[in-house]
Protein backbone atom coordinates (compact mmCIF):
# COMPACT_ATOMS: atom_id res chain seq x y z
CA UNK A 1 0.00 0.00 0.00
CA UNK A 2 2.69 2.30 1.11
CA UNK A 3 4.04 1.24 -2.55
CA UNK A 4 1.31 2.43 -4.27
CA UNK A 5 0.74 5.50 -2.55
CA UNK A 6 4.39 6.58 -3.65
CA UNK A 7 3.27 5.76 -6.75
CA UNK A 8 0.55 7.66 -7.39
CA UNK A 9 1.10 10.91 -5.32
CA UNK A 10 -1.45 13.64 -6.02
CA UNK A 11 -0.36 16.80 -6.75
CA UNK A 12 0.37 20.10 -4.23
CA UNK A 13 -2.97 22.44 -4.33
CA UNK A 14 -5.25 19.61 -4.84
CA UNK A 15 -7.88 18.39 -2.23
CA UNK A 16 -10.15 15.11 -2.34
CA UNK A 17 -13.62 15.82 -3.12
CA UNK A 18 -16.04 14.10 -0.85
CA UNK A 19 -18.25 13.13 -3.27
CA UNK A 20 -21.92 12.27 -2.71
CA UNK A 21 -23.07 8.45 -2.65
CA UNK A 22 -23.70 7.68 -6.24
CA UNK A 23 -21.95 7.66 -9.66
CA UNK A 24 -19.20 10.09 -8.97
CA UNK A 25 -18.06 8.20 -6.01
CA UNK A 26 -17.86 4.81 -7.68
CA UNK A 27 -16.33 6.65 -10.20
CA UNK A 28 -13.46 7.24 -7.48
CA UNK A 29 -10.49 9.79 -6.30
CA UNK A 30 -12.01 13.49 -7.92
CA UNK A 31 -9.78 16.02 -6.55
CA UNK A 32 -10.16 19.98 -6.43
CA UNK A 33 -7.52 22.62 -6.97
CA UNK A 34 -7.95 25.14 -3.76
CA UNK A 35 -8.08 27.83 -5.74
CA UNK A 36 -8.12 27.22 -9.35
CA UNK A 37 -11.18 25.74 -11.51
CA UNK A 38 -9.21 22.58 -12.03
CA UNK A 39 -10.27 18.73 -11.14
CA UNK A 40 -7.15 16.37 -11.05
CA UNK A 41 -8.06 12.43 -10.79
CA UNK A 42 -5.15 9.43 -10.95
CA UNK A 43 -6.43 7.06 -13.54
CA UNK A 44 -7.03 3.73 -11.67
CA UNK A 45 -7.97 0.15 -13.48
CA UNK A 46 -11.35 0.50 -13.39
CA UNK A 47 -10.91 3.25 -15.57
CA UNK A 48 -10.14 1.26 -18.73
CA UNK A 49 -12.09 0.10 -21.98
CA UNK A 50 -11.94 -3.39 -23.88
CA UNK A 51 -8.69 -2.00 -25.50
CA UNK A 52 -6.50 -0.78 -22.20
CA UNK A 53 -7.03 2.87 -22.40
CA UNK A 54 -9.29 5.14 -20.08
CA UNK A 55 -13.19 4.66 -21.91
CA UNK A 56 -15.04 7.97 -23.26
CA UNK A 57 -17.68 7.78 -21.33
CA UNK A 58 -15.33 7.89 -18.30
CA UNK A 59 -13.81 11.31 -19.61
CA UNK A 60 -17.00 12.62 -20.56
CA UNK A 61 -18.03 11.97 -16.54
CA UNK A 62 -14.70 13.64 -15.40
CA UNK A 63 -15.47 17.02 -17.98
CA UNK A 64 -19.45 17.01 -16.78
CA UNK A 65 -18.52 16.32 -12.96
CA UNK A 66 -15.90 19.70 -13.23
CA UNK A 67 -18.61 21.91 -14.87
CA UNK A 68 -20.42 21.46 -12.22
CA UNK A 69 -18.20 21.86 -9.64
CA UNK A 70 -16.60 24.81 -11.11
CA UNK A 71 -20.41 26.49 -11.46
CA UNK A 72 -20.59 25.59 -7.93
CA UNK A 73 -17.78 27.08 -6.02
CA UNK A 74 -17.53 30.30 -8.56
CA UNK A 75 -20.85 31.51 -8.11
CA UNK A 76 -22.16 30.27 -4.77
CA UNK A 77 -24.27 27.31 -6.15
CA UNK A 78 -26.18 24.71 -3.77
CA UNK A 79 -26.50 22.24 -6.56
CA UNK A 80 -24.70 22.62 -9.96
CA UNK A 81 -26.71 23.77 -13.14
CA UNK A 82 -28.31 21.05 -15.08
CA UNK A 83 -26.55 19.86 -18.13
CA UNK A 84 -28.33 20.83 -21.81
CA UNK A 85 -25.68 19.93 -23.61
CA UNK A 86 -22.49 18.13 -24.17
CA UNK A 87 -19.91 18.58 -26.74
CA UNK A 88 -17.13 16.48 -26.65
CA UNK A 89 -13.57 15.96 -28.54
CA UNK A 90 -11.22 13.10 -28.17
CA UNK A 91 -7.69 14.21 -29.15
CA UNK A 92 -5.71 11.61 -27.53
CA UNK A 93 -5.51 8.48 -25.08
CA UNK A 94 -5.07 8.23 -21.72
CA UNK A 95 -4.14 5.42 -19.62
CA UNK A 96 -3.45 3.83 -16.29
CA UNK A 97 -2.02 5.76 -13.70
CA UNK A 98 -2.12 9.14 -15.77
CA UNK A 99 -2.89 12.74 -13.75
CA UNK A 100 -5.23 13.98 -15.83
CA UNK A 101 -6.99 17.15 -15.23
CA UNK A 102 -9.81 19.16 -16.36
CA UNK A 103 -9.72 22.89 -16.83
CA UNK A 104 -12.41 24.60 -16.81
CA UNK A 105 -13.35 27.88 -18.20
CA UNK A 106 -16.64 29.86 -17.83
CA UNK A 107 -17.79 31.97 -20.75
CA UNK A 108 -21.59 32.89 -19.96
CA UNK A 109 -23.50 32.47 -16.64
CA UNK A 110 -26.36 34.56 -17.91
CA UNK A 111 -29.90 34.53 -16.54
CA UNK A 112 -31.17 31.82 -18.46
CA UNK A 113 -27.63 29.68 -19.75
CA UNK A 114 -24.36 29.09 -18.68
CA UNK A 115 -21.79 27.98 -21.21
CA UNK A 116 -18.40 26.73 -20.45
CA UNK A 117 -15.29 24.81 -22.00
CA UNK A 118 -13.17 21.91 -20.63
CA UNK A 119 -9.82 20.68 -21.83
CA UNK A 120 -8.88 17.60 -19.71
CA UNK A 121 -5.37 17.04 -19.82
CA UNK A 122 -2.00 15.13 -19.17
CA UNK A 123 0.64 16.82 -18.35
CA UNK A 124 0.80 19.67 -21.30
CA UNK A 125 -1.18 17.40 -24.02
CA UNK A 126 -5.05 17.77 -24.96
CA UNK A 127 -6.44 14.53 -24.51
CA UNK A 128 -10.13 15.99 -24.57
CA UNK A 129 -11.89 19.24 -25.80
CA UNK A 130 -15.16 19.74 -24.47
CA UNK A 131 -17.60 22.66 -24.08
CA UNK A 132 -21.09 22.63 -22.14
CA UNK A 133 -24.43 24.26 -22.26
CA UNK A 134 -26.18 24.55 -18.49
CA UNK A 135 -29.40 25.59 -17.28
CA UNK A 136 -29.22 27.56 -14.12
CA UNK A 137 -31.72 26.92 -11.33
CA UNK A 138 -32.42 29.53 -8.97
CA UNK A 139 -34.40 29.59 -5.92
CA UNK A 140 -35.02 26.21 -6.16
CA UNK A 141 -33.79 22.46 -6.58
CA UNK A 142 -34.05 21.63 -10.12
CA UNK A 143 -36.17 18.65 -11.02
CA UNK A 144 -36.47 17.22 -7.67
CA UNK A 145 -38.66 15.04 -5.89
CA UNK B 1 -34.10 -10.14 -3.02
CA UNK B 2 -37.27 -12.30 -4.86
CA UNK B 3 -39.24 -8.74 -4.76
CA UNK B 4 -36.42 -6.48 -6.23
CA UNK B 5 -35.67 -9.28 -9.43
CA UNK B 6 -39.44 -9.78 -9.71
CA UNK B 7 -39.82 -5.16 -9.75
CA UNK B 8 -36.47 -5.10 -12.42
CA UNK B 9 -37.36 -7.61 -15.24
CA UNK B 10 -35.38 -7.29 -18.29
CA UNK B 11 -38.01 -6.92 -21.00
CA UNK B 12 -37.67 -10.19 -23.66
CA UNK B 13 -35.05 -10.20 -26.82
CA UNK B 14 -32.38 -8.83 -24.51
CA UNK B 15 -28.91 -10.62 -23.26
CA UNK B 16 -26.55 -9.74 -20.73
CA UNK B 17 -23.11 -8.62 -22.37
CA UNK B 18 -20.13 -10.32 -21.15
CA UNK B 19 -18.05 -6.84 -20.38
CA UNK B 20 -14.99 -6.82 -20.23
CA UNK B 21 -12.99 -5.99 -16.98
CA UNK B 22 -13.10 -1.94 -16.58
CA UNK B 23 -15.52 0.46 -16.72
CA UNK B 24 -18.04 -0.75 -18.34
CA UNK B 25 -17.93 -3.99 -15.89
CA UNK B 26 -17.76 -1.14 -13.21
CA UNK B 27 -20.94 0.30 -14.62
CA UNK B 28 -22.89 -3.03 -14.69
CA UNK B 29 -25.71 -4.35 -15.99
CA UNK B 30 -25.54 -3.58 -19.66
CA UNK B 31 -27.76 -5.56 -22.67
CA UNK B 32 -27.98 -6.04 -26.03
CA UNK B 33 -30.97 -7.00 -28.21
CA UNK B 34 -30.73 -10.22 -29.89
CA UNK B 35 -31.51 -8.32 -33.15
CA UNK B 36 -32.15 -4.99 -32.65
CA UNK B 37 -29.70 -2.34 -32.57
CA UNK B 38 -30.39 -1.83 -28.99
CA UNK B 39 -28.80 -1.79 -25.86
CA UNK B 40 -30.38 -1.64 -22.04
CA UNK B 41 -30.32 -1.26 -18.95
CA UNK B 42 -32.09 -1.45 -15.34
CA UNK B 43 -30.63 2.00 -13.67
CA UNK B 44 -29.66 0.86 -10.10
CA UNK B 45 -29.19 3.40 -7.06
CA UNK B 46 -25.19 3.44 -7.85
CA UNK B 47 -25.71 5.58 -11.17
CA UNK B 48 -27.32 8.75 -9.26
CA UNK B 49 -25.80 12.04 -8.91
CA UNK B 50 -26.24 14.62 -6.08
CA UNK B 51 -29.78 15.65 -7.20
CA UNK B 52 -30.93 12.36 -7.29
CA UNK B 53 -31.35 11.47 -11.07
CA UNK B 54 -28.73 9.25 -13.65
CA UNK B 55 -25.51 11.21 -14.02
CA UNK B 56 -25.45 12.88 -17.14
CA UNK B 57 -21.83 10.87 -17.20
CA UNK B 58 -23.25 7.76 -17.07
CA UNK B 59 -25.90 8.78 -19.73
CA UNK B 60 -22.92 9.27 -21.87
CA UNK B 61 -20.94 5.77 -21.08
CA UNK B 62 -24.02 4.06 -22.09
CA UNK B 63 -24.31 6.09 -25.87
CA UNK B 64 -20.88 5.62 -26.48
CA UNK B 65 -21.10 1.72 -25.70
CA UNK B 66 -23.77 1.16 -27.32
CA UNK B 67 -22.49 3.12 -30.45
CA UNK B 68 -19.38 0.49 -30.05
CA UNK B 69 -21.53 -2.59 -29.36
CA UNK B 70 -23.53 -1.70 -32.66
CA UNK B 71 -20.93 -1.16 -34.92
CA UNK B 72 -18.85 -4.49 -34.15
CA UNK B 73 -21.56 -6.61 -34.62
CA UNK B 74 -23.47 -4.73 -37.73
CA UNK B 75 -19.62 -4.89 -39.67
CA UNK B 76 -18.10 -7.38 -37.95
CA UNK B 77 -15.12 -5.27 -36.32
CA UNK B 78 -12.56 -7.19 -33.44
CA UNK B 79 -12.85 -3.93 -31.05
CA UNK B 80 -15.08 -0.90 -31.36
CA UNK B 81 -14.11 1.81 -33.93
CA UNK B 82 -12.47 4.99 -31.56
CA UNK B 83 -14.42 7.79 -30.72
CA UNK B 84 -13.68 10.91 -32.01
CA UNK B 85 -16.59 13.43 -30.90
CA UNK B 86 -19.76 12.65 -29.38
CA UNK B 87 -22.69 15.27 -29.06
CA UNK B 88 -24.98 14.83 -26.51
CA UNK B 89 -28.49 16.53 -25.59
CA UNK B 90 -30.36 16.44 -22.58
CA UNK B 91 -33.62 16.32 -22.41
CA UNK B 92 -35.61 14.68 -19.53
CA UNK B 93 -34.17 13.26 -16.30
CA UNK B 94 -34.02 9.39 -15.85
CA UNK B 95 -35.03 8.05 -12.64
CA UNK B 96 -33.76 4.67 -10.23
CA UNK B 97 -35.32 1.63 -11.59
CA UNK B 98 -35.91 2.93 -14.50
CA UNK B 99 -35.22 0.47 -18.18
CA UNK B 100 -33.19 2.87 -20.16
CA UNK B 101 -32.50 1.73 -23.60
CA UNK B 102 -30.02 3.43 -26.59
CA UNK B 103 -31.71 2.73 -29.57
CA UNK B 104 -28.63 3.77 -32.47
CA UNK B 105 -28.69 4.27 -35.99
CA UNK B 106 -25.63 3.95 -38.07
CA UNK B 107 -25.73 6.85 -40.96
CA UNK B 108 -22.38 6.17 -42.54
CA UNK B 109 -19.71 3.70 -42.38
CA UNK B 110 -16.64 4.94 -44.63
CA UNK B 111 -13.27 4.14 -45.32
CA UNK B 112 -12.19 7.29 -42.63
CA UNK B 113 -14.84 7.92 -40.58
CA UNK B 114 -18.28 6.38 -39.62
CA UNK B 115 -21.09 8.37 -38.30
CA UNK B 116 -24.36 7.15 -35.83
CA UNK B 117 -27.07 8.78 -33.61
CA UNK B 118 -28.40 6.94 -30.61
CA UNK B 119 -31.29 8.00 -29.02
CA UNK B 120 -31.91 7.08 -24.93
CA UNK B 121 -35.63 6.56 -23.98
CA UNK B 122 -37.60 5.37 -21.31
CA UNK B 123 -40.49 4.14 -22.90
CA UNK B 124 -41.75 6.04 -25.56
CA UNK B 125 -39.91 9.40 -23.83
CA UNK B 126 -36.50 10.33 -25.71
CA UNK B 127 -34.71 11.37 -22.69
CA UNK B 128 -31.15 11.85 -24.73
CA UNK B 129 -30.17 12.98 -27.90
CA UNK B 130 -26.75 11.69 -29.04
CA UNK B 131 -24.62 12.02 -32.26
CA UNK B 132 -20.80 10.33 -32.82
CA UNK B 133 -17.91 10.11 -35.23
CA UNK B 134 -15.28 7.41 -35.01
CA UNK B 135 -12.51 6.46 -37.02
CA UNK B 136 -12.60 3.06 -38.63
CA UNK B 137 -9.13 1.16 -37.64
CA UNK B 138 -8.50 -1.74 -40.22
CA UNK B 139 -6.29 -4.71 -40.00
CA UNK B 140 -4.54 -3.52 -36.62
CA UNK B 141 -5.85 -2.77 -32.73
CA UNK B 142 -5.69 1.18 -32.15
CA UNK B 143 -3.51 2.76 -30.11
CA UNK B 144 -2.56 -0.54 -28.73
CA UNK B 145 0.70 -1.19 -26.09
CA UNK C 1 -33.28 30.64 -69.69
CA UNK C 2 -35.95 27.89 -70.60
CA UNK C 3 -32.61 25.72 -70.93
CA UNK C 4 -31.74 26.29 -67.18
CA UNK C 5 -35.32 26.45 -65.79
CA UNK C 6 -35.97 23.35 -67.42
CA UNK C 7 -32.75 21.62 -65.78
CA UNK C 8 -33.56 22.53 -62.65
CA UNK C 9 -37.44 21.71 -61.67
CA UNK C 10 -38.85 22.11 -58.13
CA UNK C 11 -40.03 18.87 -56.80
CA UNK C 12 -43.77 18.49 -56.55
CA UNK C 13 -45.29 19.49 -53.56
CA UNK C 14 -42.69 22.57 -52.50
CA UNK C 15 -43.21 26.42 -52.96
CA UNK C 16 -40.77 28.91 -52.86
CA UNK C 17 -40.61 30.80 -49.38
CA UNK C 18 -40.84 34.82 -49.08
CA UNK C 19 -37.65 34.97 -47.35
CA UNK C 20 -37.54 38.32 -45.48
CA UNK C 21 -34.08 40.70 -46.68
CA UNK C 22 -31.38 39.62 -45.39
CA UNK C 23 -29.50 36.66 -45.33
CA UNK C 24 -31.72 34.35 -46.10
CA UNK C 25 -33.23 36.14 -49.43
CA UNK C 26 -29.28 36.46 -50.13
CA UNK C 27 -28.64 32.79 -49.98
CA UNK C 28 -31.59 32.60 -52.47
CA UNK C 29 -34.08 30.11 -53.40
CA UNK C 30 -35.55 28.11 -50.33
CA UNK C 31 -39.01 26.29 -50.78
CA UNK C 32 -40.98 24.43 -48.46
CA UNK C 33 -43.18 21.40 -48.25
CA UNK C 34 -46.65 22.18 -47.71
CA UNK C 35 -47.00 19.15 -45.67
CA UNK C 36 -43.83 17.36 -44.71
CA UNK C 37 -41.39 19.41 -42.71
CA UNK C 38 -38.84 19.43 -45.35
CA UNK C 39 -36.85 22.33 -46.74
CA UNK C 40 -35.64 22.18 -50.59
CA UNK C 41 -33.37 24.07 -52.44
CA UNK C 42 -31.31 23.78 -56.19
CA UNK C 43 -27.88 24.48 -55.62
CA UNK C 44 -26.30 27.67 -57.61
CA UNK C 45 -22.63 27.96 -58.09
CA UNK C 46 -22.97 30.79 -55.23
CA UNK C 47 -23.01 28.33 -52.96
CA UNK C 48 -19.85 26.65 -53.75
CA UNK C 49 -16.49 27.11 -51.88
CA UNK C 50 -12.96 27.25 -53.41
CA UNK C 51 -12.76 23.41 -54.24
CA UNK C 52 -15.92 23.67 -56.10
CA UNK C 53 -18.56 21.69 -53.46
CA UNK C 54 -21.08 23.75 -51.45
CA UNK C 55 -20.04 25.75 -48.47
CA UNK C 56 -20.07 24.13 -45.09
CA UNK C 57 -21.66 27.50 -44.01
CA UNK C 58 -24.31 27.42 -46.68
CA UNK C 59 -25.40 24.17 -45.21
CA UNK C 60 -25.35 24.84 -41.28
CA UNK C 61 -27.74 28.03 -42.89
CA UNK C 62 -29.67 25.90 -44.23
CA UNK C 63 -30.19 23.43 -41.38
CA UNK C 64 -31.09 26.23 -39.11
CA UNK C 65 -33.67 27.73 -41.38
CA UNK C 66 -35.17 24.98 -41.68
CA UNK C 67 -35.14 24.52 -38.02
CA UNK C 68 -36.73 27.64 -37.30
CA UNK C 69 -39.39 27.38 -40.50
CA UNK C 70 -40.40 24.14 -39.17
CA UNK C 71 -40.57 25.18 -35.79
CA UNK C 72 -42.93 28.28 -36.52
CA UNK C 73 -45.25 26.26 -38.32
CA UNK C 74 -46.13 23.60 -36.15
CA UNK C 75 -46.29 25.61 -32.96
CA UNK C 76 -47.45 28.51 -34.28
CA UNK C 77 -45.42 30.75 -33.69
CA UNK C 78 -44.48 34.52 -35.17
CA UNK C 79 -41.01 34.53 -34.90
CA UNK C 80 -38.56 31.36 -35.20
CA UNK C 81 -37.00 30.49 -31.27
CA UNK C 82 -33.44 31.50 -30.74
CA UNK C 83 -30.74 29.05 -31.83
CA UNK C 84 -28.77 28.21 -28.40
CA UNK C 85 -26.91 25.47 -30.36
CA UNK C 86 -26.40 24.15 -33.81
CA UNK C 87 -24.01 20.78 -33.77
CA UNK C 88 -22.93 19.58 -37.72
CA UNK C 89 -21.63 16.59 -39.17
CA UNK C 90 -20.42 16.39 -42.47
CA UNK C 91 -20.63 13.45 -44.44
CA UNK C 92 -20.33 13.76 -48.30
CA UNK C 93 -19.96 16.77 -50.55
CA UNK C 94 -23.33 18.80 -52.23
CA UNK C 95 -22.41 20.18 -55.73
CA UNK C 96 -23.58 22.38 -57.97
CA UNK C 97 -27.32 21.27 -59.54
CA UNK C 98 -27.92 19.36 -56.66
CA UNK C 99 -31.36 19.34 -55.10
CA UNK C 100 -30.53 19.47 -51.55
CA UNK C 101 -33.32 18.79 -48.74
CA UNK C 102 -33.61 19.57 -45.35
CA UNK C 103 -35.50 16.73 -43.11
CA UNK C 104 -36.37 18.31 -39.64
CA UNK C 105 -37.51 16.30 -37.11
CA UNK C 106 -39.06 18.17 -33.59
CA UNK C 107 -37.96 15.74 -30.20
CA UNK C 108 -39.00 18.15 -27.88
CA UNK C 109 -41.22 21.69 -27.21
CA UNK C 110 -40.96 22.23 -23.71
CA UNK C 111 -41.12 25.50 -21.90
CA UNK C 112 -37.67 25.78 -21.87
CA UNK C 113 -36.16 24.44 -24.61
CA UNK C 114 -36.68 22.93 -28.09
CA UNK C 115 -34.72 20.35 -29.44
CA UNK C 116 -34.73 19.03 -32.93
CA UNK C 117 -32.75 16.67 -35.63
CA UNK C 118 -32.08 17.62 -38.89
CA UNK C 119 -30.56 15.65 -42.31
CA UNK C 120 -29.91 16.92 -45.34
CA UNK C 121 -29.77 14.62 -48.20
CA UNK C 122 -29.51 14.32 -51.51
CA UNK C 123 -32.00 11.65 -53.14
CA UNK C 124 -31.42 9.13 -50.66
CA UNK C 125 -27.72 10.02 -49.33
CA UNK C 126 -27.66 11.63 -46.45
CA UNK C 127 -24.83 14.37 -46.54
CA UNK C 128 -25.13 16.30 -43.23
CA UNK C 129 -26.51 15.22 -39.93
CA UNK C 130 -27.38 18.07 -37.59
CA UNK C 131 -28.92 18.72 -34.43
CA UNK C 132 -29.94 22.32 -32.67
CA UNK C 133 -30.95 23.21 -29.24
CA UNK C 134 -33.22 26.29 -29.26
CA UNK C 135 -34.97 28.75 -26.48
CA UNK C 136 -38.85 29.35 -27.10
CA UNK C 137 -40.04 33.07 -26.14
CA UNK C 138 -43.24 33.28 -25.15
CA UNK C 139 -45.00 36.52 -25.32
CA UNK C 140 -42.15 38.90 -26.75
CA UNK C 141 -39.85 39.00 -29.71
CA UNK C 142 -36.49 38.20 -28.52
CA UNK C 143 -33.72 40.48 -28.79
CA UNK C 144 -35.86 42.66 -30.37
CA UNK C 145 -34.24 46.58 -30.22
CA UNK D 1 -18.88 56.70 -49.80
CA UNK D 2 -16.32 58.43 -47.52
CA UNK D 3 -18.99 58.74 -45.04
CA UNK D 4 -19.75 54.85 -45.16
CA UNK D 5 -15.78 54.09 -44.92
CA UNK D 6 -15.37 56.58 -41.99
CA UNK D 7 -18.16 54.79 -40.15
CA UNK D 8 -16.76 51.58 -40.81
CA UNK D 9 -12.89 51.38 -40.64
CA UNK D 10 -11.17 48.46 -40.66
CA UNK D 11 -8.93 48.19 -37.48
CA UNK D 12 -5.51 47.60 -38.26
CA UNK D 13 -3.46 45.12 -38.48
CA UNK D 14 -5.96 43.52 -40.89
CA UNK D 15 -5.76 42.72 -44.62
CA UNK D 16 -8.73 42.39 -47.32
CA UNK D 17 -8.96 38.47 -48.09
CA UNK D 18 -8.96 38.02 -51.91
CA UNK D 19 -11.61 35.18 -51.58
CA UNK D 20 -12.50 33.28 -54.47
CA UNK D 21 -15.66 33.14 -56.41
CA UNK D 22 -18.05 31.58 -54.62
CA UNK D 23 -20.30 31.64 -51.38
CA UNK D 24 -17.08 33.14 -49.16
CA UNK D 25 -17.27 36.31 -51.75
CA UNK D 26 -21.13 36.56 -51.46
CA UNK D 27 -20.91 37.29 -48.08
CA UNK D 28 -18.15 39.72 -48.69
CA UNK D 29 -15.87 41.56 -46.73
CA UNK D 30 -13.48 39.16 -44.99
CA UNK D 31 -10.29 40.41 -43.01
CA UNK D 32 -7.52 38.18 -42.35
CA UNK D 33 -4.80 39.83 -39.32
CA UNK D 34 -1.54 39.89 -41.15
CA UNK D 35 0.22 38.44 -37.67
CA UNK D 36 -2.72 36.92 -35.43
CA UNK D 37 -5.27 34.16 -36.20
CA UNK D 38 -8.17 36.20 -36.33
CA UNK D 39 -10.07 36.67 -39.03
CA UNK D 40 -12.53 40.23 -38.87
CA UNK D 41 -15.91 41.43 -40.63
CA UNK D 42 -17.88 44.40 -40.81
CA UNK D 43 -21.35 43.50 -39.95
CA UNK D 44 -23.72 44.64 -43.09
CA UNK D 45 -27.14 44.54 -43.29
CA UNK D 46 -27.71 41.67 -45.55
CA UNK D 47 -25.92 39.14 -42.99
CA UNK D 48 -29.20 39.66 -40.90
CA UNK D 49 -31.98 37.20 -40.01
CA UNK D 50 -36.20 38.11 -39.63
CA UNK D 51 -35.42 39.42 -36.12
CA UNK D 52 -33.06 42.02 -37.24
CA UNK D 53 -30.12 40.24 -36.02
CA UNK D 54 -27.04 38.79 -37.58
CA UNK D 55 -27.81 35.05 -38.84
CA UNK D 56 -26.85 32.16 -37.50
CA UNK D 57 -25.54 30.69 -40.53
CA UNK D 58 -23.82 33.54 -41.29
CA UNK D 59 -21.98 33.19 -38.00
CA UNK D 60 -21.55 29.35 -38.53
CA UNK D 61 -19.83 30.34 -42.36
CA UNK D 62 -17.23 32.47 -40.58
CA UNK D 63 -16.34 30.73 -38.24
CA UNK D 64 -15.67 27.91 -40.63
CA UNK D 65 -14.17 29.92 -42.76
CA UNK D 66 -11.76 30.93 -40.31
CA UNK D 67 -10.92 27.40 -39.41
CA UNK D 68 -9.97 26.80 -42.91
CA UNK D 69 -8.08 30.20 -43.24
CA UNK D 70 -5.66 29.73 -39.61
CA UNK D 71 -5.27 26.26 -40.95
CA UNK D 72 -3.79 26.82 -44.75
CA UNK D 73 -1.48 29.67 -42.96
CA UNK D 74 -0.42 28.05 -40.47
CA UNK D 75 0.65 24.93 -41.46
CA UNK D 76 1.44 25.61 -45.60
CA UNK D 77 -1.67 24.26 -46.70
CA UNK D 78 -3.12 24.50 -50.42
CA UNK D 79 -6.31 24.27 -49.51
CA UNK D 80 -8.05 24.26 -46.42
CA UNK D 81 -9.18 20.58 -44.36
CA UNK D 82 -12.38 19.36 -44.84
CA UNK D 83 -15.16 20.02 -41.98
CA UNK D 84 -16.00 17.00 -40.38
CA UNK D 85 -17.83 18.11 -37.57
CA UNK D 86 -18.72 21.75 -36.32
CA UNK D 87 -20.22 22.83 -32.83
CA UNK D 88 -21.48 26.58 -32.22
CA UNK D 89 -23.16 27.64 -28.98
CA UNK D 90 -24.75 30.79 -29.66
CA UNK D 91 -23.63 32.87 -26.74
CA UNK D 92 -25.28 36.68 -27.50
CA UNK D 93 -26.59 38.78 -30.36
CA UNK D 94 -24.83 40.08 -33.21
CA UNK D 95 -25.95 43.52 -35.13
CA UNK D 96 -25.53 45.69 -37.90
CA UNK D 97 -22.31 47.41 -37.98
CA UNK D 98 -20.30 45.68 -35.32
CA UNK D 99 -17.10 44.82 -36.26
CA UNK D 100 -16.69 41.02 -35.75
CA UNK D 101 -13.71 39.05 -35.33
CA UNK D 102 -13.52 35.33 -35.41
CA UNK D 103 -10.05 34.22 -33.04
CA UNK D 104 -8.93 30.59 -34.06
CA UNK D 105 -6.78 28.44 -31.78
CA UNK D 106 -5.45 24.90 -32.93
CA UNK D 107 -5.44 22.13 -30.86
CA UNK D 108 -4.22 19.43 -32.60
CA UNK D 109 -2.51 19.02 -36.02
CA UNK D 110 -2.54 15.12 -36.58
CA UNK D 111 -1.91 12.99 -39.42
CA UNK D 112 -5.51 12.23 -39.83
CA UNK D 113 -7.47 14.72 -38.12
CA UNK D 114 -7.11 18.09 -36.40
CA UNK D 115 -8.80 20.03 -33.94
CA UNK D 116 -9.38 23.79 -32.71
CA UNK D 117 -11.79 26.53 -31.32
CA UNK D 118 -12.90 29.53 -32.38
CA UNK D 119 -14.28 32.12 -30.71
CA UNK D 120 -16.51 35.32 -32.56
CA UNK D 121 -15.91 38.06 -30.60
CA UNK D 122 -17.48 41.74 -30.89
CA UNK D 123 -15.16 43.56 -28.24
CA UNK D 124 -14.23 41.69 -24.95
CA UNK D 125 -17.99 40.08 -25.50
CA UNK D 126 -18.01 36.57 -26.66
CA UNK D 127 -21.37 35.71 -28.75
CA UNK D 128 -20.57 32.31 -29.95
CA UNK D 129 -18.12 29.47 -29.25
CA UNK D 130 -17.35 26.99 -31.57
CA UNK D 131 -15.24 24.11 -32.25
CA UNK D 132 -14.57 21.99 -35.41
CA UNK D 133 -13.25 18.39 -36.42
CA UNK D 134 -11.59 18.12 -39.73
CA UNK D 135 -9.72 16.15 -41.70
CA UNK D 136 -6.00 17.12 -43.23
CA UNK D 137 -5.32 15.85 -46.66
CA UNK D 138 -1.99 14.87 -47.88
CA UNK D 139 -0.57 14.82 -51.42
CA UNK D 140 -4.51 15.47 -52.74
CA UNK D 141 -7.56 17.57 -53.66
CA UNK D 142 -9.93 16.32 -51.41
CA UNK D 143 -13.06 15.38 -54.09
CA UNK D 144 -12.19 16.91 -56.59
CA UNK D 145 -13.33 16.34 -60.06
Amino acid sequence: MDTVLSATPIPAGFSPIAAPPGFVRFCGGFHFHDELPIIGVRIGGHLLNSVGIVHGGFLATLADTAFGLVFKRQFGLDVPPVTVNLNLDYLSAVREDDWLEAHVQVLKFGSSFANADCQLKVGDRVVLRSSGIFTVWKGRRPMAG
